[in-house]
């Protein structure tokens, strides 16, 4: 029943660069095509390791169908990204998917957030996690493994001190857009209440600018991501607030009640948070 | 900022055919190469057109972040699949793409089932949607745009009243473990009561046996697929039922409490039920 076809494909990638460090840019249009090639070829043949009827089974990972598999929330509390994956990972990372993905989430935010009907009273607001979905700590990443290593909290937390993730453009995008129509952002994240001014800091330093509130976690409070974040989030409903849209990177950011109006999900292949 | 770069892929794409009318499977490995070729040139080169910034806005929409889109529960409500991604909707659906992606699925699922601690009154049960979950409608949709075309209730129950659905043998696999573990199956579907028997006659033609209850919606009965499906699961609960897993195609399959103590989500490209 399996056939095996010759597939021979050449396409013209656009990539538009990330703000990221110039080492982890495409420096020249003969590397780009050099490095595209190899990380290509690296994710495209992953998937087709043994016959048909083993895919995903006998040790060769399906890189792409792992990564869909987190998205929908199929794939649980998993560790670290397959080490089959890193080269995967990096590529859609680092080339034009990862962006591509979250431009057409942020673009389904935004066409929900002007069709809303606000009340008036400047109630609304909309939740932002920070670390995947408002900063990008991918040049944390793309010098340790693409999530293929263990969370090493020392080496994260000396990056996050610098203060120098650069901002997702897309999130950045939606933000904007939500303080022109009247929607205050706050943001809620799992960073500690110790990383306060850094963290406005690096918010500002990436042009963020006009959100409601920072909501940290106090140091030392012991709680799942979702029942931190369900917490707050009722506290804010609690208070009067009208939670309208929720986005973050991972599950745990947007599953929990109150989940808000309307929750958004962005990729991340990198790390799961549960 | 953007980089334009020429990346050359050589792909060895193995294939495992399901079990669909002759017509729609490859014929000869001559054929296969050039149906391929044309098909994953649709597909990825459609996201690639226009400038990098313009991606996904100028009409210009980038399919396979649609349909992550999709399947994260980003992107919901929408009625069609858009015009511009027939071709990769296609390719996806009838090559190994869609198959690989249910199975990493299924692999999640029972890898879970096969970890559970089962009390031993028999009470464990597991929730399966019937369309595009246990029985496939790809040779329906095959023949019609693919999801491109608006829903045609008429010419789709002449389908389903043939009782000719495939299974998704990813599906049944699964199916066939549970039972094995001592987990029963009851299928729930949006399948109006008046075709009981044409599809108990199909599942049965398909190998499906050894079901618990075979759950369809009374004939015009008004409510939305999370309404009814989340108010069978209840009387489930209340008749005693432990739903330890339930697997469908649709979000509207798997939200709304009681959800079951862990849901799966597969692929569907196709349609959008709220």
């Amino acid at each position: 029943m399996a056939a095996t076809r010759l597939v021979l494909l050449v396409a013209l990638v656009a990539t538009s660069a990330w703000e990221l460090p110039p080492s982890l840019r495409m420096a020249t249009a003969a590397q780009a095509v050099e490095q595209a090639a190899a990380a290509v070829a690296i994710h495209a043949l992953r998937p087709l390791v043994g016959s048909a009827g083993d895919l995903g089974r006998r040790g060769g990972v399906s890189c792409d169908s792992w990564r869909l598999a987190v998205e929908a929330h199929n794939k649980r509390d998993w560790r670290t990204v397959p080490a089959d994956c890193e080269g995967y990972v990096g590529h859609y990372m680092l080339g034009g998917h990862y962006r591509r993905d979250s431009r057409v989430v942020v673009d389904e935010a935004i066409a929900y957030a002007e069709g809303l009907k606000l009340g008036g009273g400047g109630k609304e607001v909309w939740v932002f996690d920070i670390d995947e979905t408002s900063l990008s700590n991918l040049p944390y990443y793309a010098t340790h493994g693409f999530g293929t290593k263990p969370y090493n909290a020392t080496s994260f937390n000396e990056y996050v001190v610098e203060g120098s993730a650069p901002a997702l453009p897309e999130t950045q995008r939606l933000f904007r857009k939500l303080i022109a129509l009247g929607i205050k952002p706050v943001f809620l994240t799992g960073r500690t209440e110790d990383q306060r001014a850094i963290t406005v800091a690096n918010l500002r330093r990436q042009g963020y600018s006009g959100w409601d509130k920072l909501l940290l976690k106090p140091v030392g409070f012991k709680a799942t991501a979702i029942a931190y974040k369900s917490g707050e989030r009722r506290k804010l409903q609690d208070a009067g607030y009208v939670i309208v849209g929720n986005i973050g990177d991972q599950w745990s950011d947007i599953l929990g009640a109150p989940e808000g109006a309307r929750t958004f999900k962005l990729p991340d292949p990198m790390y799961y948070i549960g």
